[in-house]
């Protein structure tokens, strides 16, 4: 029997997760929930039907995993307990500060409702948290490094957005070459916040808008550029329209370590990832998680967990034997 | 209190877990076991003792985990199931293909002597298996590529010394930048194993040896050299004692895979190790491991696992609380 999966939103992510659930023939769309007026969503698995976010609690017992696609600033903080009563869930919750609230909220709920829940599922937080957690545990003299990018940074893109006189925007994080480098390089640097990434900011203005003013505005704009090298570039629509429209992303961990006698032995454990879509990269690990929190389910387990609890096999559709054989 | 940890062989392997566990302050070296006369065994650790391997099982009790630190083909079949019933257990375990053979005899120990188990812990074994399996179920439909090196191959560097007429020798695994490359443009391609991987070898040549003679026997060899490019570089003893001690060693499991409608986004991961000693970073994953086998059995856990059986958490000295603040 495949894992019936619900998806609660129904943005990229959603799309994103329902694409993911078609490529793993041991899971199935078992329905979508949403806030909207559920005859306004159109999904793309024919049979599947959208439902209000209001009646989800109708399906207990119908769905094995809720993948909740929402965002970690409003949605996630009050969608994932209260789903969480019901269901097993996964998120991709990812606001650094309030992750310890998230988690005993989340860890209440599931309590309560006899469920597992997995927050915080992703790449970063995610993939790269499972990197630093491997690299720091087996270089424990040593230190880490993360590099986001190239890759399209939401907050930054509505921030721009936000700028007067500004009718398009989008913004990458890019990493600073020669700190990649010196980092490799087992040099150990000290990286002020500048010099690990560049920003890139790409602008449609208003018609009859001072861009020099624009420019200035968003490069001066504190907590999201002016600790930044910034740069400003500006295109007319249709241009922005062909060249902006992809959401990659992607970044690297790397930690060096010494080890060894005087410990002067260098060893460099680097993990990288080069996404062509960050919405669709991200489905793809919650819905191997969605799996890993049927099954510890299904085993009796119940709480709150993070990529941190799990253990890789829980991900796999292969069995034990199948893993060592193929994958050892 | 420590997690006392005992070493079972005292070669490079047991040199370099002696350096590990004085890197991590939550564990302790308890004893060195060897098959060798214990007085002949110097060791580092000031206040520890060297007890003959057969006398072990007086030990049962006073040491929380065994790091066994012999070879595969050999030592590693008979002494991980042996030394299972009395105590936990982690080795390096590495001929692929009698894997589930020695998973089963781990395990039928461990189930017999209540303890855990965890064999092929190392790097590939072990880390680079972890990738794959992250990796693979993330990315269900897409290719899985891994390259060695460049570094020493023990196997190699050994049939290169059995060639009548080499004094000295050692082979280096390499990578094919090209083939790497390509991996890396997510051109999926089928790569033979001479497109992987050259193999570079260094010997010093006996007095009067042929080395015509020496060079072409070398790179026919059979399984060894015969499928690889190979080259063979002649050199005076000096030069080679200077220039070939390190063991260094590394390479990349790289997986590129398509997400999305149609599967036509690209997406990769890759992993990558550049160690300046293979068995001091083995040693330092072994560790780590031990760390986590420990706790398992304090949890009342038994029975043989994997690097795929074990969450990431039992691998590091902090709580749940400070990974989730501090590396998720």
């Amino acid at each position: 029997m495949k894992t019936r999966i619900g998806i609660v939103g129904y943005g990229n992510l959603g799309r994103g997760v329902e694409m993911a659930i078609a490529q793993n023939p041991d899971m199935e769309l078992a329905g979508v929930f949403t806030r909207r007026d559920p005859s306004s969503v159109k999904i793309a698995t024919e049979g599947v039907q959208v439902y209000p976010l209001s009646e989800a609690g109708k399906k207990k017992g119908e769905i094995d995993v809720m993948i909740l696609c929402g965002g970690s600033a409003t949605d996630l903080p009050v969608q994932t307990p209260e789903l969480a009563r019901d269901f097993n869930v996964i998120d991709s919750f990812d606001t650094h500060a309030r992750i310890p609230e998230h988690f005993k909220n989340v860890d209440d709920a599931c309590q309560e409702g006899g469920t597992v829940g997995i927050i915080s599922v992703g790449w970063d937080p995610g993939l790269f948290s499972l990197n630093r957690i491997y690299a720091e545990s087996i270089l424990p003299n040593g230190k880490t490094y993360t590099f986001w990018g190239k890759g399209v940074s939401q907050g930054h893109s509505d921030a721009i957005r936000r700028v007067k006189g500004v009718k398009m925007g989008i913004q990458y994080t890019v990493p600073v070459e020669k700190a990649v480098e010196a980092v490799r390089a087992c040099k150990n640097p000290e990286l002020t916040t500048r010099e690990k990434h560049t920003r890139e900011c790409y602008v449609v203005a208003e018609e009859g808008a001072d861009k020099a003013v624009i420019e200035a505005e968003i490069k001066n704009m504190p907590n999201y550029f002016s600790d930044y090298d910034t740069t400003v570039t500006f295109m007319d629509e249709e241009s922005f329209q062909k060249e902006h429209q992809a959401m990659p992303h992607g970044g690297f961990v790397i930690r060096t370590g010494k080890t060894g006698n005087g410990e002067t032995t260098d060893q460099l454990i680097e993990y990288s990832l080069k996404l062509g879509s960050n919405p669709e990269f991200t489905s793809s690990v919650l819905v191997a998680y969605a799996r890993a929190a049927h099954r510890l389910a299904c085993e009796g387990v119940k709480g709150c967990k993070t990529v941190f609890d799990i253990a890789p096999a829980y991900l796999s559709p292969m069995s034990g034997e199948e893993i060592r054989k193929n994958l050892l």
